[in-house]
């Protein structure tokens, strides 16, 4: 017992020492621990996305976004609101396979802002048949992790003129 | 003394409280703890930002933007980067007061994602005399607080159609 002599010092001590060295405790100024991990899980929902958009599959591609009614999509100068709203635009906005075309994703940068949230920023192309024009343009999505895994709360979508 | 009999005891009850109740911890899975003048900061920028461009002066205007090279600013199809393309691309679209018009946000949502980091949703609409048409859309900001205060590191517009 003399080696802890004094039960104040202890106290001190000790207490300072859980301050100091307490698990998962994170600075308001210093960066976020991340997940390694995170980057590739998110790039592999938006790989998925396209998988199922060029396969018809716009339900699929649906499966990246949160699916709650607080789901924001910004596109042009319109916000939708909530997953099932942003289903019936896209199917309304490409009723067919020809106008779905083949999406591809390019340039992608992940932004990891907190262990769980993250901002991609990336480009996308619809290249299509000739009755239809190629489309491409710009996003900026919000991830943020659930227990289900990464998915997208927000997405603001903007068009190359002209379309 | 003797309200602390036992070093031992008072070790692990003290590391304890230390784990426990250190400052600034915030595990990966709550909510960080937010400044709560964080979200009227961030209005100020917008408003002051605004002030400035229906004064004509857009360098006030970019006051409220990264002053970096590394600032992301994301229209339509075309990413700029840097501080200082932004403002020639400003200067290059709106040549003059007639052009700039009268500039208002609205429907601002200011999401703090961590207590340095915001996502900033809005709309913006110009008011323009009869050789200008109106334009309006929507933005998507990243806000960062530095030393000097907050600031847009990145920004989505996108315009309504027609513009």
């Amino acid at each position: 017992m003399r080696l802890l002599p004094n039960p104040r010092i202890v106290l001190f001590i000790a207490l300072f020492a859980g301050f100091a060295f307490a698990p998962g405790c994170t600075s308001t100024r210093q960066a976020p621990r991340m997940d390694p991990g995170a980057e590739s899980a998110i790039r592999a929902v938006l790989t998925t996305q396209t998988a199922a958009w060029n396969r018809g599959d716009v339900a699929g591609f649906m499966d990246g976004y949160w699916r709650s009614d607080s789901l924001r999509f910004a596109s042009g100068g319109t916000v939708q609101r909530g997953w099932q709203t942003t289903l019936d635009r896209y199917r309304r906005s490409y009723p067919d396979r020809a106008a779905m075309g083949t999406l591809t994703f390019s340039d992608l940068d992940v932004d990891m802002i907190a262990p769980d949230v993250a901002l991609v920023f990336g480009h996308w192309a619809l290249a299509r048949d000739a009755a239809h024009p190629p489309a491409s343009g710009l996003f900026t999505l919000n991830f943020r992790r659930f227990p289900a895994g990464w998915r997208i709360v927000s997405d603001h979508t903007s068009a190359a003129s002209p379309q």
